[in-house]
């Protein structure tokens, strides 16, 4: 099957959403709500983007799809491509997606500048992590995350 | 004393620049090279920003830093503010510059309708880790934190 990676466009919302609703259920997680779909939309296609988005198709059908955006590293003094979301649907997946996926994002942060990427994992995720660890890229176990909620 | 936060303007990049190389010392790192000193600076002070800086002062002296920029949520919808680093310089602990700092901090990423403030800290350094929890900060636990390096 031939799986092509490109830059998603506005008309493609549609199976974006349909696939965040497919993520939501296999990360045990509350699917957004018609509002923050909504904001999902317009964050990614209004005139300032928050996040980005690459797709995975076969013909007219996505299969796939990764958000990212740029952080900075103060240490490096350059900026890092962060994966915020990556997804392969269920029915689709041991293609090589997230492979095309990956390699896809690496080249847009080697043509950003990016002296790295990053990204977070749910630890129960033990196929994501080998793959993870088979690209190369390593766990930063020396730090601790945390978050302040300001909802 | 008097402590003031601001935002940090070119004419601060001095200052901004000596305290980098305190905290390096203090996270036991390699300082920035010239090269990474001069990226820094236009990463944070040209057209395009790709972080913000807010100082802490005492008079006119800079007592520390925070430097943040914006990551975004899908879950939420929303954009979260990431604190990349934040010092302050030893020989002016216990003032509670801290706090001030987090306070604008949490000011501004309120103002910019942010769902949630994040950052990192090394394992070994309780006394911030300390300082996060009373705050209301939660560890992510559950999440492993992965890097590739594209050097």
């Amino acid at each position: 099957m031939d799986i092509k990676i490109t830059k998603a466009r506005k008309s493609d919302v549609h199976e974006i959403l349909r696939l965040i609703d497919e993520l939501a259920e296999f990360e045990k997680l509350t699917p957004p709500d018609e509002k923050a779909k909504k904001h999902l939309v317009n964050d990614a296609f209004g005139k300032k983007p928050a996040y980005h988005v690459i797709l995975a198709k076969i013909d007219r059908k996505t299969i796939g799809y990764a958000f990212y955006f740029y952080t900075y590293s103060s240490f490096l003094a350059r900026k890092t491509l962060y994966l915020e979301d990556i997804y392969i649907s269920i029915e689709y997946r041991r293609l090589g997606t997230g492979k095309l996926l990956f390699n896809k994002l690496i080249d847009i942060a080697r043509k950003k500048g990016c002296g790295r990427m990053e990204w977070c994992v749910l630890e129960w995720n033990k196929n994501a992590i080998d793959f993870y660890e088979k690209l190369g890229a390593k766990e930063l176990k020396e730090w601790k995350y945390y978050r302040l909620s300001l909802e």
